[in-house]
């Protein structure tokens, strides 16, 4: 159907710029039309694994041929300048989580984005596409569980995430920025002022320079509590590749949503898994779940002119409670999210 | 994108019907074309509601307006003539499970889609686009449980349902269908063998003329054997709408699928609630889930070309053992499915 | 406290044997005072391990010492003539389920109990003793659950079982025995007609002379109809050493028992487990759970005149069921259970 | 077998004391020989239902019969004075959790403890006696997760538990205690610093001065980082009376406990429970659970010369870590255990 196909260029070929680049050649109503990045041997090999060709920028792309939107996946502190770039070029644009590594990085693409007013941006937290934190949305939203009292986010990972990533990200930015997002648009109440404190045993132990585990108290707007909790401390031979729960009590109920487990289990000679089906399981050789329903949904954006899921400004509210955290953990005493 | 879109008509404007005409009036890819029923009345409720022209026949439909497909939603007894009339007309057929109320019908149906060799036709056996029991075909597929040993699927559902039913159809053709479906589809083996009972307490006291339970012991070709347990007997105010579960053990290992939770729980001042999030939830003002998704893969089948989830010779083997449990009930003794 | 202590002696030096003298000599409000065994070389040192004397047989034993009870766990076929001597012999009886591996063994225990007027007897059916199951029989005799309509008892251990049992006992005896009591106790109805088919693919393949799995149709005498499961397939590394669930749905409402995981999960770098806290765990150096609370229970039994928790006349009719399964397997038809 | 029985006085004819006088009325092996309360009606009135004199003060009770131990449970503020009155008497002690409201207290009651060098002390910290906790403290401590690196405990109550208790303890104290003990006991390690925060929006609303959750972050000393949740905003109509996990990762694995459901689901026309079947279930007419295994484990104690399941500077060191919980909560700042 390249008639009608939507022309897309992925920027970035590493680990997830590769995973869009599959994505976006599996569905049909797309095509991947570029793959960018700086870094030839790599640009090129993502490219001629899903036959499209490469670009060593975004502008070489653009001198040579057309395209509808882009998605970024380059570096976090790479996101500030393709993601203006793009925007400029009048593209429509998927920028990976988090929108940038600092405030003023986010801030400055919201700008851009707030230019751009004819391009569709959609950043990437993928869980605004989950139909299960959709859902709590849906039902917090509708007033079920009356005002919010307080909440716990629970996010564990394999700890061969925290040596893959070997400190380049502090997890509470790296994991943290979806259970920060989730809380605020769940509840729909700011994070006002936060208390956090680290442990480091098992990176240390493996010569990382990074954080095991963070944990945040956190205080709303609307005078809820709560804490965040994220470390990649799981075994690697933990059934799920994520032990995941949000839990939020309001004064008329409660609501749990736990994403550990998607209602299959398999029991085997040397293994017990509890296989994902819903996040990014491969069925009938394809990619399915959360992050191609992201671009399923950033296609329609395009073609129907569907608004984002999630808006920019809630994207640098995130980031505005990462720079909190930080000054929480480096003060040791309550920080204030600054507006 | 009424340009592009592919027009369908929903045949039936009963319960069923009324969910595809929302599902397909919902899908920017489609057009809702036409609503087809020959009581005027539901008829042109169901059509007003969604926007789109009233037709007493497939064939005034015909006449009046250029199709592409259909979705067949009649009365079970009347899948037969108009299935048959619309593939000779050419036309795409998503037609609802079971296939037909008879073994008779259900060739019939196979035979004329045969000769139709340009039609896509889809029997809307639901549960193959479950990603959860995708994956369990997947896994046994790849060989993980080895060769299977025994089975037992359970589809208990709530009590509303039995009396909605009021008798028209037995219990183990209008929900043991999925289950007789998903054993021979995830084992790859067809049931060969079948001893059943019932009982039947709850729908009497109501005055209803037809069974709570239906279990059924299942030999299976491969020399597996089994258990299909389904019931209508769930309290109204039960937390899922569905306790369903399909459990299998191999020489290898077992796996188990559990569709009764989907990760969310809602807990108020008066009710506890799991609540649906994968097979028809409605989020954004739209129905999500898994029929949705049965008939996004249907307009990709005629769109992509791609092959059907469950191909006829299936939904014919899902008949003949139907037939084969009718006679287990009325001779008290095991019943071959005659092949 | 051997001033006070009740005396007793084990039957019976193999596997269960050992767990009991060792569940005695742990009680302080026992003694172990002698272990009864025709092979020495197994009796002397279960007695030593212990640190009682050991006898070739419970005469020798009673020519020797004073007893106040016995244990008896010998091998099931054995049942029928140590548990009359012990009765005879006035003293109180704790015998292995099942109470004999015949119905006439069964009726033959059941006839002396009945003359022994003076002895207490509790028949080793554990899963009377197990809060969850007596709490699902008193929920159920309440009446919250209303009449019952089906259920559903499965009972799924790892395959090591099968292999050492050898093909010794069927599997529809060795773990149906406790299904069909479980049945028969909460539901408060007799097992009346059964329809049961077999599959073995595991044990063949091992060399083994058995079966992998029973599945048993049943239908009650008040009209409630259900399934029984008992197979032993589970791989050696499965996370519990148990599956278990017993479903029961009535007029009323329905309960659910699962005793597969009792509230612990422990995941390490090599092993994912589901530990047992509540069949058998070790604690404080010593065995706790229901076997122990079994043996608790005879002792209070006789210390302050309680009666048994599962009647004689429960335990004859559980062999008349298990008569009734060997002849549905041979006749390949539904059997009646002779009253 | 009155001449064997233990001699038990219950101090305390409040809503606990009556259990406690339940519970040593159904244990054959103890005697009910007093319920002892300033409050003569309500003394009286406990004291004639369970069949025992009354008696308005520990000295009248001690001028008057023989009593072998007490059971202390009157209000926390009250507990040193006749705690230590009981043990100068020569008396074994049960005194209910927490030892008692103040840091001062509890090193009184802790000294006294020490120069009664005969008296057995059991401190109620019931959870102790939980086979779960009891198995996750066995499995921590045999090394399974090597080294603690971060927890979370969480304990969350009906509301009508808050509304009853009016504000006279707050809600850390009055639930957190369980906590506070099960992390210092299960990690080994004790707290050395907290910061905490609250909110309270239901209690307010009924005008209850009290607060609704406390949510604390915890350093231990061995470097690993934690957050303990209580709080009582469950809807009464709640499925489980209490919902409450322990989750501690170490450097070789984790461990989940819950003790939410026991196993049994309750589903009617009108209502979903998850019945208590190990906390304290009512069976055979009788209570069962961990409190009257805490009280068997007591008469054993004295019985058998067994030693108290917790020891009294484990007890002492839980209300260091309230005092530091006030103190962060003073501060908005980090507060140091004391030692």
């Amino acid at each position: 159907m390249s008639g009608n196909a939507t022309r897309i260029a992925v920027i970035g070929a590493g680990r997830m710029g590769q995973v869009h680049c599959r994505i976006v050649s599996e569905n049909p109503r797309a095509a991947l039309s570029a793959v960018i990045d700086p870094f030839e041997e790599g640009g090129r090999r993502a490219a001629a694994q899903y036959g499209a060709p490469w670009y060593s920028s975004l502008q070489d792309a653009l001198d040579a041929i057309e395209l509808d939107g882009v998605i970024i996946a380059v570096p976090d502190r790479l996101h500030v300048d393709v993601t203006v770039e793009a925007l400029e070029a009048g593209l429509h644009v998927l920028v990976e989580k988090p929108l940038a590594d600092t405030l003023e990085g986010a801030r400055t693409i919201a700008a851009a984005a707030a230019r751009a007013t004819d391009a569709k941006v959609l950043v990437g937290h993928v869980l605004r596409h989950d139909p299960r934190f959709r859902s709590a949305a849906k039902i917090v939203a509708s007033g079920h569980i009356g005002d919010p009292v307080h909440f716990r986010a629970s996010r564990i990972v394999p700890r061969s995430v925290g040596f893959a990533n070997r400190g380049a990200s502090p997890i509470y930015m790296y994991q943290g920025i979806h259970d920060i997002d989730l809380v605020q648009w769940i509840t729909g109440s700011p994070i006002v002022r936060v208390s956090a404190t680290t442990a480091a045993k098992i990176l240390p132990a493996a010569e990382v320079d990074g954080l095991d585990v963070a944990l945040i108290l956190a205080e709303l707007e609307n005078g809820a509590v709560g804490t965040i909790e994220v470390s990649w401390v799981l075994p690697e031979s933990t059934p799920s590749g994520l032990a995941s729960q949000f839990d939020l009590y309001g004064t008329d109920g409660n609501l749990k949503v736990d994403v550990t487990a998607e209602g299959i289990s398999l029991d085997t000679l040397d293994d017990y898994r509890l296989p994902n089906t819903m996040l990014d399981p491969e069925l009938d050789g394809r990619l399915e779940g959360v992050v191609p329903q992201q671009f399923d949904y950033f296609l329609q954006m395009i073609e129907f002119d569907l608004p984002s899921r999630i808006g920019l400004e809630e994207a640098v509210s995130a980031a505005r409670v990462l720079d909190a955290i930080d000054e929480s953990l480096r003060t040791r005493a309550w920080a204030a999210v600054r507006s």
